[in-house]
């Protein structure tokens, strides 16, 4: 155990770790000086290499999923040609909301490093911390509204689904 | 508790909304059958009229992020300029994954109507169910190694924001 805490202390100090991480703060800090969006920055790195960043453009491209993270796994995913990271890693400069972590799993990320705490980001006035309370919560108590309808009809694409012989799973 | 009952049932076979549902339902069916990519399909709809929608599109763009909800997301956002959805509605042919809702979450979409269930999902192989269980566990726990570092340097991002006159909250 003594051994783990050791380990886990020596990654953070690693010269590497704190390099990409630093990077990830700066696009942070400069997406707020420069009024681009939230402060929030993303550095997906592959081989000791980065291949995609961004920072937070929910405000100027008016998009609600353009959180650090989301574009820079899509960078990445388009830089190198396939939707599985799973060689690479990612440096964000807060703990991921959400359809952030949702991302990370969905491109097979295999390690993330993060800075501030959702709990930071919440103190801010980001709903991260209402949305992981939210999905916590059974569905008929959450505060949005979901129903059910059609189950018999929309299973007919899941069976299509099974059969075809072409299909790319992911 | 009655009426409530009855308002649901009445919902489900509201006319408006099952043809919505069929949309995405047809969407996830073409999509298969197109080997576009995985089966599923949702719009967008605001004031009774479709603006948006999609499928899920990740194995033909080489998009993790690509499933029906994030891309009709994007197109709705893109179509009215706002990241703010709260006067839209979304039918997805499926349960939305965390990623989704997270999403839908940021959107402020008013409500979700879905059609197959995350258990649906999980049977013809989508890790959807993985991720909801990996969401419910402590970090510690979880299968995706996280670490934290460099806290102290990125929370002066946070502070820059909150001192900051000109940004847009969302």
């Amino acid at each position: 155990m003594l051994r783990f805490y050791f380990l886990k202390a020596m990654e953070k100090e690693d010269p590497e770790h704190v390099k990409f991480m630093k990077m990830a703060i700066a696009l942070s800090i400069k997406n707020v000086q420069k009024n681009i969006g939230g402060p929030f920055g993303a550095v997906v790195v592959r081989n000791g290499k980065v291949i995609a960043r961004s920072a937070n453009k929910v405000a100027t491209t008016n998009d609600p999923t353009a959180h650090a993270e989301i574009l820079a796994i899509r960078f990445a995913s388009k830089k190198i040609g396939n939707f599985d990271l799973s060689d690479c890693v990612i440096y964000t400069s807060c703990e991921p909301c959400p359809m952030c972590l949702g991302a990370i799993y969905w491109s097979r990320i295999s390690k993330i490093y993060y800075a501030n705490t959702k709990h930071d980001a919440a103190e801010i006035g980001f709903d991260d911390k209402f949305i992981y309370d939210e999905l916590d919560l059974p569905v008929e108590k959450r505060k949005l509204p979901v129903v059910q309808l059609l189950r018999d009809e929309a299973i007919q694409s899941f069976k299509q689904w099974q059969k075809s012989d072409l299909r790319i799973e992911y």
